[in-house]
């Protein structure tokens, strides 16, 4: 019997702040994993999903299997690979699906010897999301590919990796509720206000700025969201409560992670985080846990 | 008789591509110069105007005059000063009352010691500009103040100094017909589809990532706007004409500066520059001159 190989892919904040369906990050501590080994019949098998219900075990019909099944059909290879996949990336609005397509296709190239580069591993974790959900989501795709800060490019399909910022604390409330990310695309209007996109342009671009210069007073202060946000935070009830109390309780910035129910807070240090975390968690009117964590900078890696 | 002391605040483009009321960089060539000297009469005198007529020698009326007496306000001191302000910025959509402004601000500051920091410098600037037209172009007052690429945030009226784009040739193509900048903010919508705001904001993160890494060509290829230029571009016949004939000679990115009638193109060297500025003048239907430039690096500064 051959080897298993065993690849990780971390969770990811997509909209970051300002940076609607543009600006990614990877974060530590969640993630998906994804083991692979050769077999003899022929086509991708899913044998196993641990960590999470309700996940079709058909290839067709799974994100990790798409995007695997997509490698395969890049490097015109007709192998059979048998795949386990573990969900660990909580609630929702962490790039849980897309930790596990691009798990998933990492792991498929390692083991054919690395036939494809990162560009095309993200096309490949791209369609896979997209089968599943109608859309593609390259700020938490390419997020949890490269690592780091990512800014996406919708046009192109392409993602930029921008580096890290090494000492911002990444705060996580992660309601039991979820939302889902077809309702909240549905509440989103057509047109936005200008000056509203003027203000979230000046922001991202200084998000870009404070990751290029490693400055977490910047890159906090420039998480604000003047377009998406009005819409979203009536989907996650004691958004804004939670919001004021992360800032009050020191947080350099808050906002929702990529379509909620997630939301996270940048902190400039550790003891800072603990109090922020405390201090959102208490301010949630429901269920839901705190994690302390920082920015991922490697993104999916083999481990095993 | 005390000696003149003179300064000089370079031009500048101000909307770069995708950058709205954000993005704004100085460019070398043009410029306007202030001179300045003590005198026995308290407040500003401005006793003569180089380069351009019609302008109003009342020191309320005019945007040096006015920056000028913003700093005597803020430092509190009750001189007199002599200006002379010689303009040297041609056509419109090169930020020319922006370098009036500041170099008088940077003067006037000189003369005094330098009690001043920029930061203050440009809100005098800016209140200046305020005066004259009615609106606060942070980018271009930001820009000609701190030379380089510069990411204004309309919100804190602060400006965030991004560096240079060594490499990149600038291309100016300036039409013998101005437009007026009231005029074309008046054909801009209240709102915006949401999808070109995204396009926007992943082209301006890409070129505040590209001067971070110096890289011309991410620069010149980010250069597109999908939000601004489809209303402004009817302001200015021959746009479109002008703006393909660039890219075909070889431009990396086209866009207009400001609120035009000045276009504007990035290039990644020099032979190719003088091809694009053959190019865009050839394509332009009127009476235009073209100028092969680059960034300038340095801002207002003290020449003499």
């Amino acid at each position: 019997m051959s080897l298993w190989l065993k690849v990780w892919a971390p969770a990811s904040i997509g909209n970051v702040g300002p940076g609607f369906d543009v600006l990614g990050m990877a974060v530590k501590e969640f993630g998906d994993a994804v083991s692979v080994h050769r077999s003899d019949h022929r086509g991708i098998r899913i044998v196993e999903i641990e960590g999470a219900e309700g996940l079709p075990l058909d290839p067709r019909e799974n994100t990790a299997g798409i995007a695997a099944q997509e490698v395969l059909r890049l490097t015109k290879r007709s192998v059979g690979i048998e795949l386990r996949l573990k969900k660990g990336v909580p609630g929702s609005g962490l790039g849980s699906s897309a930790a596990s397509a691009v798990a998933a296709a990492f792991a498929v190239n390692e083991l054919l010897g690395r036939p494809l580069d990162k560009t095309i591993l993200l096309r490949a974790a791209l369609e896979a999301e997209y089968h599943v959900s109608g859309a593609r989501f390259l700020d938490n795709v390419g997020a949890s590919l490269y690592g780091g800060v990512v800014v996406a490019d919708p046009l192109r399909r392409e993602v930029l990796p921008l580096g890290t910022v090494s000492r911002a604390v990444i705060v996580l409330l992660t309601p039991a509720k979820k939302v889902s990310t077809r309702l909240a695309r549905q509440v989103l209007p057509k047109k936005v206000p200008l000056q509203g996109a003027i203000s979230n342009l000046s922001k991202a671009c200084q998000i870009v700025a404070a990751v290029a210069q490693n400055d977490v007073a910047l890159f906090g202060a420039s998480i604000q969201d003047f377009l998406i946000e009005p819409h979203r935070a009536r989907l996650i009830p004691g958004f804004q409560r939670v919001k004021t109390a992360a800032l009050q309780a020191g947080a350099l910035g808050c906002a929702i992670s990529g379509a909620g129910s997630t939301i996270f807070a940048v902190c400039g240090g550790h003891p800072q985080g603990a109090r922020v975390g405390l201090a959102m968690r208490r301010a949630f009117p429901a269920e839901a846990s705190f994690t302390i964590t920082s920015i991922d900078s490697h993104g999916a890696r083999r481990i095993a």
